[in-house]
């Protein structure tokens, strides 16, 4: 199969793998149907985090069912199915409570930016839509696998409720998604911080009531004149470095929370602020696969349409160009068709 | 009057100050009934916050009603009163959200280990009792002023419900105030972490289930083991150290919440460890206001009996001996009567 492979900071290349093949009786294979490529990638292609030796890459996908191994049966060849980017058992008490990221059985899913993957733990992990999906529906069905679902956890640790206020820190892909959640979930304001049009413009589309382009100290001053002088109800912290954590916790009011989905990188918080702040704090790679149902549900209804974060579709073996233009942020979000 | 003074660490004098007098017409002036020395006390005491100049000190009190500036309502001379260490308007929206100790208008309430207190924003802060309370009652009410309302707001912000798992991290007064809290709110398993004989005799007394005497990797261990291999549900972080703060993230279990309420001397958390640990986390000084009246009426209902912390009663004049017993772990916490 054609499958991408990631080198070295910004060398991305297509190859022939071998087809991946039931390993454990609870896997499934799905042919890929779609695949992009995640914020969270560009940190390997930038070199952020180190590249020790060529990996197959990609953790997104939606697909058809190939094959399942022999203890699989809430799935089965043909059904359309989107899944987690980590595989959980969906049964141990850490998956009841909703943390499918921290079962003890999880598993990561890589290599997704290919024509098949290999689903470990299929039951627990694969969610099969109600039916086969319209075309035009697949971009939004392809965002539940990550981003979508993480910018609703974003939303759902950073406690919105009906009336809130909410601010998104960050405009890539996770925090435009942020702002549906934060919409679903009836937050009446919703104060995106961005300073790119285009980006402005989808937060705006998809709920957001106010643009904040100011960063630093002047950010927090501009969220706080917004706030009635005392912060917002919710913050979702979308991006992972020390500026934005910093941010999220100064636009906070206390007693608010903020949400972090932004994979931490170089922050540290004071406990002695934190505490005087009166802030509640959760973070953590996004339980997708627990909000699946609910999210498939809402895009089949039309409720949301997060697929919007794709400004770029590509064939397969032009992967390399989608991360170069989200490198270069001239895309937001690159969808991939094998 | 006679006022408790601290001049240095380890300097603890009683000396006459001139009576407290309404300065603003929102205050109100009581005569202190009961006082005590907070674990919070301990850190000018031993020198680790500085003490630069002498001043009165104690910020927890009960007391009778002696005078009302003109804009005073709810509260009127006679009235037997409890109040938090910190004056808040309760009116504003940080007020009304529950978090009174960030309230604009907060105000330090000091030098309570004294004959007479003078109490800003009284109708914001004192809260007064249905009846004049028996003298068996007074030592409980106290507690309200901090170490119960403390205890209570760690469970909360643990968000300790029906059924959970609770881990109480400190046997000071206020760990063992937690322990109460724990229970009343609901859960089923409470488990106290103590090395000390009397402290583990008053926490299972106050409905702690288990006590781990370990502390380090084995306490972390040691709690891991009796829940089921995973961690609590909450976790009341009650000391303020890096290694509670330590033994309190490690020892919750993915999704679960920590309620920190030692004031943090030294302590960061690391961003990334946070995030993939999944754990929530809150703290801050207790908003005790918020919770008086539903907690006075569980002491008048003897439901709960706080004031056992109390393991020492001194006369006002003696109060050095209160410091020096609890900085040398004789006693839980001194009670003053001045």
């Amino acid at each position: 199969m054609r499958a991408t492979m990631i080198y070295a900071p910004g060398d991305i290349r297509v190859e022939n793998l071998p087809d991946p093949k039931i390993v454990n009786s609870t896997d499934a294979v799905i042919r890929t149907v779609a695949a992009c490529v995640c914020g969270s990638d560009l940190w390997d292609y930038r070199g952020i985090n180190p590249v020790t030796e060529p990996h197959p890459i990609g953790h997104e996908y939606v697909g058809i069912v190939e094959e399942v191994g022999g203890d699989v049966s809430t799935v089965r060849p043909g059904q359309f199915v989107i899944g987690s980017f980590f595989a959980s058992d969906n049964t141990c008490p850490i998956c009841r409570a909703g943390y499918h990221t921290s079962c003890p059985h999880r598993e990561f899913v890589g290599g997704c930016q290919a024509e098949y993957v290999r689903i470990p733990l299929a039951d627990g992990t694969l969610v099969a839509t109600p039916e086969q999906p319209a075309e035009d529906l697949i971009p939004s069905l392809l965002t539940l696998s990550d981003v979508m679902g993480t910018g609703w956890y974003a939303a759902k640790a950073a406690e919105v409720g009906p009336g809130s206020t909410a601010v998104v820190v960050g405009d890539g892909a996770v925090g435009l998604s942020g702002v549906i959640a934060a919409k679903e979930l009836g937050a009446e304001r919703i104060i995106a911080m961005s300073r790119h049009e285009s980006r402005q413009k989808l937060a705006l589309e998809f709920g957001a009531t106010d643009i904040v382009t100011e960063r630093g100290e002047e950010g927090i001053a501009r969220v706080k004149e917004l706030t009635g002088g005392i912060g917002a109800d919710s913050v979702l912290e979308c991006v992972g470095t020390p500026e934005s954590m910093r941010q999220a916790l100064l636009s906070t009011r206390p007693g608010g929370n903020v949400g972090f989905v932004g994979v931490p990188h170089g922050v540290a918080i004071d406990g002695e602020q934190l505490f005087f702040s009166h802030v509640g704090l959760r973070g953590g790679p996004a339980p997708v696969r627990g909000y699946l149902p609910d999210l498939i549900q809402r895009v089949f209804d039309g409720r949301i349409d997060p697929g919007k974060v794709f400004d770029l579709t590509l064939p397969l073996d032009e992967v390399a160009e989608g991360y170069k233009a989200m490198d270069e942020r001239r895309a937001i979000k690159a969808l991939l068709r094998p």
